[in-house]
C-alpha cells in the first residue's frame, strides 16, 4: 500500500477535543476517526489492527473448543424481562414501527441462553461453549479515553455451559490460560494483571484482567509475589492478596482489557433450561461467561507502548510489518522496487511515496509505529543496501540488498 | 468437526412458524436461528457460510482497490439532519440518558460523506473506494422471507469519490464487473439479471441485480437477448429493454440481491465538501454507491439452489467440504481416521460420528447440503475405498482409499 493512496492522512495538528493522548495519536496517524462522542470509525490502518486483534481472539478460543457464532444486536424486549435486567440504564432501547420494544445488546446472556436451551437437552450436549465477535452498545453517561470508553464497541463474548460446577471450574481454569495467550500475542502480558473483582449476582468474585496504564479508570492493589491484583471495589472486603494472604499490596491505575464469570444457574434457571443426567433427572446447567473486546484492547495496547512519538504496535498486529521510505529521486525508484519485492515476498509494506520531506516522513513512520522503518537514501545506495531500523530500537543499521527481506522476517 | 459436537442440532420437523422454504431448511439443519421475528443468529454452520461470503466479496472489492473500514451503526441525528433525511420511517431512533438522539444506521452515506471530507481536499487525493462489511437495521413492518427481508442484517456498502462524473461513470463498470465476479463465485450468476431500476433523488436510473427466485418480493422484466431486466417501479416508463428496444419482455419473481447507485453530488453537497481541481478552483465531488448484502445473498444462493431434500451450498461458501458417515462399528474406526486424514491434509470436513441410522445420515446429508459426502461402509470396505458422492449429482462411485482426498479436491 502506498501512502499516498490511503484513505485516512496523517493530521498536522492533535484534535482539539480528544483528550487521551493515544487516542489523539490514532486520530493523527489516521487509525480512527470520531464521528461522534464515544463513537469511532476505524480507518483502514485502525480496522487493519482491530482485524488482527480479532484474529488472535478466533485463535485462541478456537483452541478451546469454543465455537463462533453470530448473535443479533436487536434484542426483544421480552427476553430481558424474563431476566429482570429490562431497566438496566446502559441499554439503548427503541421502538419500532410495529410497537415492539427492542434494547441493543451490551451483553448477550438473554439471547445466548434460550438458544442453548434449544440444543442441549441431555448431559451428552455438555459442555458446550460458543462465542461472537460483534458490536455492542452501551449508553455510557461519559464516554472518554478514546477507544477505552465508548458509546459502540466491539466484543468478543464467548459463554459455556456445563453440567455442575466443576466441570465449570475446568473450563474457567481453561480461559483464563487462552487469556494469557491472548495477552502475550498483544504484547501486554507483563503489564496485565488477572484481578479479584465483585462476582456481582452471580458468585462470589469474578476475574478481571487489568493493564496498567496511566489513563486507566480502575484502581487495583497489585501483589507483586503472586503477580495478582484485586479490585478497588472489593479491597475493604478482600484485605490482601488472595493467594498468599501479603498485606503489602500497591496501588495502581489500571484498565480493564477481559473479563470472566462464572454465572452459575442465574441465566439458566431463568429460562427454565435444564438437560436430563445419566441417571434420567432433570438438572439446571451452570454457565461461565468471558469478555475480550477488541476495540478496547486496541486502545490498551496503543496506551501502554506508545512514546511521545508516536504509536508502537507489536508485530503482530501492526497494521504493516514495514514502513519503506526514501530520500530523493534515485532513491525513490529502488524505493518502489523495493516496495514491489516486499509485497510478493509476503511482507506487508506501507510505502512513504509522497513529496514530503525526510523530517516529515521520519516522523510519521515514528507516529504510525510499524515495527520496521526502512529508509533508501542515496546514502544507503552507496554502500549497496538499506537502513534498516525498528520502532522500538535506539540504532539503525545498514542492511545488504540481497539479504533485507530476510532481515525483515527474522529480525 | 464432529455432529456430534457441533453446536445446533439438525432438528426432526421444520419450524411452524417460518413461511419460507430455505429459511425453514436452515433453521431445521442448525444453519441459523430466529431470535425473533425477522432477526436471526447464525450458527456455527451457518456462520461459516456467511464468513465464506464475506471473504470472497472482500476480496473482489480489494480487486479494485476498495479500502475496507468500520463505520459506526449508531449514527448522532444531527448527521442525518444535515441531509434532511431523519425522519425515514425504516430508521430505529433511541434517546440517551444524556438527551442525545441517535439512529440506527441502514445506510452510511450520512457517516461516510463528512468522514471522506476530512481527508479529501485535492484532486491529488481522488478517486477514493471505501467499504465495510457491517450489521444494519431496518424499522420493517413486515419481516419475512427468512433472512430475504431481516430488520437486521449483514451489508457490504461501498462508497466512491471522484472529481466528476466521467469518473465515477469509470468506476462504477469496474463494479460491475467485480459484481459478476462475486455472483459467479456464489453460484448464483446464472440467475441473477442487471436490472435497470428508479434512481431515486439521485439519479435517472440505479441498477440492481436480481436474483430470479420464486420467493423474490420483486417484478422485473427480462430481456433474453441482452440479459437485462428492468424493475416493475420503472417499466411503464421504460417500455422495452434499454439495450436493444425489445418490447417481448418476461416477467419474473426476482430477489435484489445488490445494488449499486450513482449518488452525484446529492450528499457532498449537503456537506459541504469541496477540493480543489488542478486550476485551483473549488469542486464538489461525486459520489457512488454499491451494497451487496452477504446475509440475504446467503438466503438467495439457499433459495436458488435448494432443492426438496435440503440446501445445497456451491463449493465456495459450504461450510464444509466433505460429509462424511460410517455405516457400522468398524467403519466407524475407519471413518475417524479418514477424518483425521482429510483435516490434515486441509480438507474442511463435518464428520457425522452420530449414532443415528444410516438412513437419517443420509437424510441429514442431503439437508445439509454439504458438496461432497463420503459413506464408509463394510460394503466399501471390503473393496478398498469409499463411497462417494456429490450432492448435486445423481451418482455415487466408490473410490480407492489411496485416492479419495485427491478425488475430493479436484473432483
Amino acid at each position: 500500500m502506498k501512502v499516498s493512496q490511503l484513505f485516512g492522512k496523517t493530521l498536522k495538528d492533535a484534535p482539539k477535543d480528544v483528550e487521551n493522548r493515544t487516542a489523539a495519536q490514532m486520530i493523527r496517524a489516521g487509525y480512527i476517526d470520531q464521528t461522534g462522542a464515544g463513537i469511532y470509525t476505524f480507518l483502514p490502518l485502525g480496522h487493519r489492527v482491530l482485524e488482527k486483534i480479532n484474529t488472535i481472539i478466533r485463535e485462541e478460543m478456537d483452541a478451546i473448543d469454543g465455537q463462533e457464532i453470530l448473535m443479533p444486536a436487536l434484542h426483544p424486549a421480552s427476553l430481558w424481562k424474563t431476566t429482570g435486567r429490562w431497566d438496566v440504564d446502559v441499554m439503548y432501547k427503541t421502538k419500532s414501527q410495529t410497537g415492539q420494544d427492542y434494547g441493543l445488546g451490551w451483553t448477550h446472556e438473554e439471547i445466548v441462553t434460550p438458544l442453548a436451551k434449544k440444543f442441549i437437552n441431555s448431559y451428552k450436549d455438555l459442555p458446550k461453549s460458543v462465542y461472537q465477535i460483534q458490536v455492542k452498545f452501551r449508553d455510557e453517561i461519559r464516554a472518554k479515553s478514546g477507544l477505552l470508553r465508548t458509546r459502540e464497541f466491539i466484543m468478543k463474548d464467548m459463554y459455556s455451559f456445563h453440567s455442575d460446577n466443576a466441570d465449570l471450574d475446568k473450563y474457567y481454569e481453561k480461559v483464563k490460560q487462552a487469556y494469557v495467550k491472548i495477552l502475550d500475542r498483544l504484547g501486554i502480558k507483563d503489564k496485565t494483571y488477572l484481578t479479584y473483582a465483585s462476582g456481582g449476582d452471580f458468585s462470589k468474585y469474578s476475574h478481571e484482567y487489568q493493564t496498567l496504564i496511566e489513563a486507566g479508570e480502575d484502581i487495583i492493589y497489585v501483589c507483586d509475589k503472586c503477580k495478582l491484583a484485586v479490585n478497588n471495589e472489593i479491597i475493604d472486603e478482600i484485605k490482601g492478596c488472595p493467594e498468599c494472604g501479603n498485606k503489602d499490596l500497591k496501588e495502581k491505575k489500571a484498565s480493564e482489557t477481559a473479563n470472566i464469570f462464572k454465572l452459575g444457574n442465574r441465566f439458566t434457571e431463568a429460562f427454565g433450561f435444564k438437560y436430563l443426567d445419566k441417571e434420567g433427572v432433570q438438572q439446571i446447567p451452570v454457565m461461565g461467561c468471558y469478555g475480550f473486546g477488541p476495540s478496547r484492547a486496541m486502545g490498551t495496547v496503543a496506551e501502554a507502548l506508545s512514546d511521545d512519538k508516536g504509536l508502537v504496535w507489536p508485530d503482530e498486529i501492526a497494521p504493516y510489518r514495514v514502513y519503506l521510505l526514501s530520500i530523493g529521486e534515485e532513491a525513490f525508484q529502488e524505493a518502489s522496487k523495493l516496495s514491489d519485492e516486499l509485497e510478493k515476498a509476503g511482507v506487508e509494506v506501507l510505502f512513504d511515496d509522497t513529496n514530503d520531506s525526510a523530517g516529515e516522513k521520519f516522523a510519521r513512520a515514528d507516529l504510525l509505529g510499524i515495527p520496521v522503518r526502512i529508509t533508501v537514501s542515496p546514502k544507503t545506495l552507496e554502500t549497496g543496501g538499506f537502513e534498516y531500523k525498528k520502532r522500538t530500537g535506539e540504532n539503525s543499521e545498514i542492511v545488504p540488498e540481497d539479504s533485507i527481506i530476510e532481515k525483515i522476517k527474522n529480525g
